[in-house]
């Protein structure tokens, strides 16, 4: 690690000759992969972009030029060269550093990111700030070929055009979003990718030719000729000209010296500008880039043979969706399931194995996934949408306008719902009862257990009315799975333990402390009643009302913010039945729960049997004062 | 309305000639006026579609077929040719039809709308729907090329070009979203637009041209004569077939036979097709034609003169807000203003001609618009997005990720708050509070009057942190407007009147029915406190906690669903505070609100001073029991 124990800052770089940088690149790879084999994390995209990464902090001043990473699960090589090498090692940790931009960690983290699509947008609002500030520095946003499909990308781009300000845009094309990617612009970048000068204009010119009326032979003639002398001219990236950029490349994205020249060249373009880079998603490391899918996000491996250092646990969450999923669909033709660019995350790739044509991945897209499932219902079919819950904050209205509204049967398979644990902020999937509950016609259930979860499903495809069913990322609780499905009554809860000194009402996850804390408690003389809501709308009404009057102290544990969320729908039914009873919310406080081993993140925040049962102590020694 | 009388269903045209059709073309768009002039509604964006909506009609066989219009607003003379006719005066009334497609009234109407951008998804997922099921209706989308702008629309090209199924896609090319549109594709549709052969041509060589290196003149040459012969041949359109799909057009779309006869054409075409077809909004009424943006969505007006009939009111919210900006941003170069395609809507049209260069119309883009901010206020400056509060939703995550998370100093002016009448549905802002509130680091106000907006509006520029002011529709009740700004102590209510029967806490405008209501009570010897509450969040924690012991009774009013909304805060701070009161909340239940007068609507929801002292009556007399 001779030369990148000298790189403490980007300016260090400039010291480096080129055949200097490959060296520093090649360390560079040796750490991220020797580090993620430890912590697990964005091992891939991480490693398809160091010698990008190079280039542009070789070419670039930052942090005096912005360079604003997209998804920003690609900036290991910028964070350890941006002053994290020495913390990197903490990467993901609890209380070490982020697997994405912080500003918090770095002037030289533009912007904290996590989601998608969102760099043209940011930059483009920083370069138009800048000139109205006078300053001269640039603005680069790196985004990959699969957060393009992103809609707001395409808003941002359409809005720089017509802006016409000095911009670059840095387009990472390796062919993926986190599986390979979909659509149409996909296929575009593809034929550009293949050969940039003579395939474009033998397209072109078959194309033209075909459209050619039988008007005689002179023009075919000149067409003709044409053909050879047309090799040296060409419209690449036409798609992006017609939106008022300059479309540069494409360029390999291995080549440091190849992209600093693209970069000088595109300085002298005035404004808007799109390189078009082309890397290898997992370079440099084999495994990674046979299989860049698995080695995106990946847990720890043995760097040797790549293999997943897995423990051994009951089957995930995600493992019971599809196995449950593709069940059904076996039994009805009429099921289908959708995705927007996480085919393996949300465990739809084995889907897709069985039914490859009542797939759909319709690139990251979560709006249009959504509204897509919509007309899919409307025609008849039954559509299961698979979405990690803070990836469907970005179809909220879709949700509202084209499923409530029209009270269509489409199932949101809510998976990663509650905390998530190393993605952090961006990652977590607390807010989405607040967000689902308020909407008319929507159902929302929360399974205790895998085995819950299996009837949820099964329930869910049965409704008339869109319906989500919500559960946490990782294993099950290791409970057996009943062989036959049956149908959970919709808005009925379930009684676990009767107790006359206080009621616990839990949802999801947090069902099995609760129980736990009441076996806890019972030992110390208290007895509790336990309630799986199950619903977090409609609610239990009569099953709550009941159990919170009998003893007239209520302890309500989810793991979601406390605001709006499954414990301010019970107290509205509270404050409707007129009940006077002491209620204590165990939730996430308003505030972005940080990155972390899950499990340490709940203690911190007290969604553990132990504070249950302290909570409940303390309630009732409160009572007797 | 000879012609008009006999058409009782879309089959009935099929009887007629294509003359005929013109004269029938005439007979409706005189009833629209008619109609509209009385009831108000969206006129100019109807009109232009008159002969659109004919031809589709007379070529497709609905509702086997299926046409689903793209917002919904232009769908006038849909319904009157689809049975109702008769009932068409009723237009947006309480109790009458609504102003959108909505499919309780008829099976010509597909799917609700009243959001822009979604009619390529959904027609995409009913047409792969027809495909699975082994149909072969045809599936049309007729969209606008102001929707066009918004992500969701190319996330839904993106991925039919991917499936390559039939769909028909019917771009319906006005120049115009309900202002003039903005964004490098419009420009592209212009240049289509003009001449879609000769021009395009010349525009391509010409840029081929100048790419030309100077590699001598034996190319040059080549170019020369092509120049000449290529008039016959062009890619038009070349940005949506290298999207995957084939275009057609443009086409006149006021000429029923041209339509008709390309529809026959591109039913030829295997695969998404599109069709661009010109047509002019606000066709047939002379003042709609020369104003097409303030005849957009209009109120009453005088027929001969297109003279709006305006009551006379106090000043609109959406005049105090532009006139408090404008003021302002003359004090503070960093103020910018941010529209969704809503200019004139917001007000913002006012803040363009004083600032032209400090404003920003991002298009139909919510996504876009506020991720384009959060880079301004990276940026140095201060950025105020005004959306309509059911717009406001399609931007939730951007919100969340963009500005909540970075927590910056991005100003939310939220217009349309609450109930907006007679769009319906679609439109009613009713949910802002539940999905705003549960967003760590966001600051929500409401303003009981124009006279707090502007004081609120001059607070929220002062803050370091993201920050929302929610203000309803229309007039301001007509409060005296302070010549001094103030800045509002954050999280702070204000005590109106105090009272030891009861507490009314409202927001919004609904703390005006509460002080009347409670000046009602007092005649009737019961003594109500009223506060302002000011802040959705933070709450202004111990005015709330000390008003509510007090009397022990709290009537929380609120025009915002009951779920998770303003109510919900309370409740949790009363939980969280351990104080047992008796609360009623008066609030919008789990239902979507329809169309009609605000008036009516707030009294069938018992948002109304009478509903309250009526509440506070019953819940003292219960309290005596």
């Amino acid at each position: 690690m001779a030369l990148l124990e000298k790189i403490n800052d980007p300016k260090d770089l400039k010291k480096l000759s080129y055949s200097e940088l490959y060296i520093l690149a090649q360390e560079i790879r040796e750490k991220i992969i020797n580090t993620v084999a430890k912590t697990g994390g964005h091992l891939a995209p991480s490693l398809g972009v160091v010698e990008l990464t190079l280039a542009l902090h070789y070419y670039y001043n930052s942090p005096e030029d912005k360079i604003i990473w997209d998804v920003g699960h690609q900036s290991y090589a910028h964070k350890i060269i941006t002053g994290r090498r020495d913390e990197f090692h903490t990467l993901r940790q609890y209380g070490g550093i982020s697997g994405f931009p912080k500003r918090s960690e770095s002037p030289h983290d533009i912007v904290d990111t996590g989601h998608t699509s969102t760099s043209i947008s940011v930059a483009l609002g920083m370069a138009r700030a800048r000139d109205f500030r006078g300053k001269s520095h640039a603005v680069v946003a790196v985004i990959g070929d699969g957060a393009l499909t992103g809609g707001m990308a395409f808003e941002a781009l359409n809005h720089a055009g017509h802006l016409g300000i000095d911009l670059t845009v840095i387009l990472n094309d390796n062919e993926m979003s986190i599986s390979p990617n979909v659509g149409a612009l996909s296929k575009y970048l593809s034929r550009l990718r293949v050969d940039p000068t003579l395939h474009k204009v033998k397209d072109d010119l078959e194309f033209l030719l075909s459209k050619i009326p039988a008007i005689g032979s002179r023009v075919v003639r000149t067409i003709e000729r044409l053909k050879d002398s047309l090799k040296y001219f060409v419209i690449p990236g036409i798609l992006f000209e017609e939106l008022g950029f300059t479309y540069l490349g494409p360029i390999d994205g291995h080549k440091i010296q190849d992209i600093c020249e693209t970069l000088r060249d595109a300085e002298q373009v005035k404004g808007p500008k799109l390189i078009h880079v082309v890397t290898t998603k997992g370079k440099g490391y084999p495994p990674a880039e046979k299989h860049p899918d698995t080695y995106h996000g990946t847990g720890p491996f043995e760097i040797k043979t790549g293999k997943l250092i897995k423990k051994d646990t009951p089957p995930t969450y995600t493992r019971v969706f599809s196995d449950t999923l593709i069940r059904l669909a076996k039994e009805d033709s009429r099921i289908v399931g959708i995705t927007a660019a996480m085919p393996s995350g949300t465990g739809l790739d084995r889907f897709a194995e069985v039914f490859p044509d009542r797939f759909f991945d319709v690139g990251i897209a979560e709006q249009h996934a959504v509204t897509f499932s919509a007309g899919l219902a409307l025609g008849g079919m039954k559509p299961v949408v698979a979405i990690y819950s803070t990836f469907l904050q970005r179809a909220y209205d879709q949700i509202f306008h084209d499923l409530c509204l029209q009270n269509l049967p489409v199932v949101l398979a809510i998976d990663r719902g509650g905390i998530v644990g190393a993605d952090g902020e961006t990652h977590q999937g607390l807010f989405d009862f607040s967000y689902l509950r308020s909407m008319p016609n929507m159902i929302i259930m929360a399974p205790a257990n895998e085995n819950e979860l299996q009837h949820m499903l099964y329930t869910a495809l049965k409704q008339s009315q869109p319906t989500a069913v919500r559960y946490p990322r990782g294993a099950g609780i290791g409970v057996l799975l009943d062989s036959d499905l049956k149908e959970i009554p919709i808005g009925k809860g379930r009684l676990l333990k009767e107790g006359e000194d206080l009621t616990i009402l839990a949802i999801g996850n947090m069902v099995t402390p609760a129980f736990q804390a009441a076996e806890r408690l019972k030992a110390r003389g208290i007895n509790a009643a336990v309630i799986d809501a199950r619903f977090v709308k409609p609610l239990d009404e009569k099953l709550i009302i009941d159990w919170a009057k009998k003893a007239g102290h209520l302890i309500i544990v989810e793991e979601h913010v406390k605001s709006g969320g499954f414990g301010s729908a019970v107290l509205e039914l509270l404050a409707e039945a007129e009940l006077n009873v002491k209620v204590k919310q165990i939730a996430i406080p308003d505030t972005f729960v940080r990155h972390g081993d899950p499990d340490l993140l709940r203690k911190e925040y007290g969604l553990t049997m132990e504070n249950i049962v302290e909570t409940a102590i303390a309630m009732l020694d409160n009572a007797l004062v």
